[in-house]
């Protein structure tokens, strides 16, 4: 008789909080049908010699494989999932960590959309965070530059925060901002992100790419590659694709690609967001010039797209009246707000299903 | 009236779902009242110099500050949680994956405790995975080495693996394993990480400690500096805690403790568990050899602590009929079994609250 009380306790509690909770959403469970982590994509390498299991540390070195370059992604399905998933793709210096939480500890476009019914798959890219072992050596330098970020970031001009900025100014958000920024940890390609991010979609079926900031130039490789991807939402992507010999100067996204591989991006609707402090002028500060020509090239681009048929948006925020956006909107003090700008345009293209 | 019932559905359809599945363990929804990414503990350090946020890149690269040596925490609370949480801390290359999951996708301990109630906490420890950034450079090595970590950990003799392990022999599996290795991305040491260990603790509160292998040995700190620690379960730790002045040969924990620092580990229960295929007689294979010193000193340092009027039990599986496990029991093919060890285990201790 205990045994059945406790039985009943166990199913109806959960089942009544989960209720109560309906009403405030901060506090609403989340009820994940299934979760995980898997590598995907990845290479071998081998050594020469012949490996003896008997003396395996001193004698012989030799003989050996290396797995490497692979990504590494935690993976959460809700119940009743929608059709279409997302795929978090970071930035330079970053990790997941970007998607999944903020500054100030509050929930990140990850747990934003979970909530909506999407499932998530946060990718950590070969050579960062936990998919850390590649092929390529590198010397990780500790060279101290979090004022270098914190400028280049637009958080404002160090150590003077924007007016107005939609960042978390308490010394510990800044703090815990700066520890998520992680080293790169081999020498990786953008083919070899491209690669993993493919793997990635092949597992996670039909969905939709993000990419933040460095994330948009093997973001758009990885659509071109891969037909699961839907659509992309770049965050301040940091290049772009144009067809061969139509490159700006200043893109970053390298030399152009062939044509036929170009019109895949007029096949999925693109869009594409710019945060706050990009002035219209040349000024003395290098992180907004860098940022005004970034958004020209966006336009540029944009356009090129769409003449051949695409379907590409770049919304500048403050344009639409949403102020103060950082390059990390996911995480701003707004970013509820950023997503519900996101989540109109998916239901727009048909895509939140 | 279409809003009312897409309203109804939205939470009724949640909540079948979840009742249906109450008898399928194996896909029985996750509640999770909270979830989320946080750093803990770590240093900063400062360059000379002035930084000038106009040209934070090319001429003023000095004055600025580098936050580094924290460990990235990623928590999850159940509904209902219990009062104790665990908190995971993996081992020498590895990273938190070894908790989430296993080489062929199963649930690792951290979800199977998940359904149990308890709230979970893994981490990254400093300089390694999303705990990426340190202030103490490293050059980060690719030499192959899959070979030795197999032979090591005790799949086997590389080829071969070992007979009845416990280990899932499909390739896939092998490779997915072996790109669960992650390199340290600084030269961190083990102050740093019980540093960090104890402030993660005064995030979670009070808790079972889980260490593997190399993270034994900073778990027995952690537990000395920090009272929120109620019990230890240590999976084939590396290396003991011993007095000073009564260190064995061949204890990998580093010189002695002062008594007033061991005795706080008499004071917490603390099991310690060993896998299969450690001989009891001297053999040509260097790991079997390494792991039977292990488990020998393991035996003495259970001993002294008990002595003290200490709570340390020593198994080693084979001996209480479980075979075949490796050095990774958390996630070999039996882990629910070995979870059920556990769980009777503090069950016995009154931790499972």
């Amino acid at each position: 008789m205990k045994q059945l009380a406790i039985l009943i306790t166990s199913i109806l509690l959960p089942l009544s909080g989960y209720c109560e909770k309906q009403t405030d959403e901060k506090h609403k469970s989340l009820i994940i049908k299934e979760q995980g982590a898997f590598s995907a994509g990845g290479t071998v390498i081998t050594s020469e010699g012949t490996f003896d299991p008997l003396k395996p540390w001193y004698e012989s070195q030799g003989g050996q494989t290396r797995h490497g370059d692979h990504a590494d992604v935690l993976y959460q399905i809700p119940a009743n999932s929608k059709i279409n998933s997302m795929v978090f793709l970071h930035g330079y210096g970053q990790s997941r960590r970007c998607w999944q939480t903020t500054a100030d500890g509050r929930e990140g476009f990850a747990d934003i959309f979970l909530r909506k019914g999407y499932s998530i798959y946060l990718v950590d890219q070969p050579g960062r965070g936990d998919a850390g072992q590649t092929t390529h050596p590198i010397q990780v330098s500790v060279a101290p530059d979090d004022q270098t970020w914190f400028t280049q970031f637009r958080f404002g001009l160090y150590p003077v925060f924007y007016e107005g900025v939609q960042f978390p100014k308490e010394q510990q958000s800044l703090d815990l901002f700066l520890r998520m920024m992680t080293p790169n940890t081999g020498n990786v390609n953008e083919a070899t992100i491209v690669d993993a991010m493919s793997a990635v979609f092949d597992r996670s079926g039909n969905g939709i790419l993000f990419t933040h900031s460095a994330g948009g130039a093997p973001g758009w490789k990885t659509a071109i590659r891969n037909s699961h991807v839907k659509a992309i939402v770049a965050i301040e992507p940091g290049g772009f694709c144009f067809p061969e010999g139509e490159v700006p100067e200043g893109n970053r996204g390298g030399k152009g690609i062939p044509m036929d591989e170009f019109l895949k991006l007029t096949k999925i609707p693109i869009i594409v967001y710019f945060g706050d402090y990009i002035p219209t002028k040349e000024t003395p500060a290098y992180s907004q010039n860098f940022l005004r020509n970034v958004l020209a090239i966006a336009r540029k681009w944009a356009e090129v797209v769409n003449a051949h048929g695409g379907d590409v948006t770049i919304v500048h925020l403050p344009e639409i009246g949403i102020k103060g956006n950082t390059h990390f909107l996911m995480s701003d003090l707004n970013n509820k707000e950023i997503a519900e700008q996101v989540s109109n345009w998916l239901k727009e293209k048909h895509l939140n299903k």
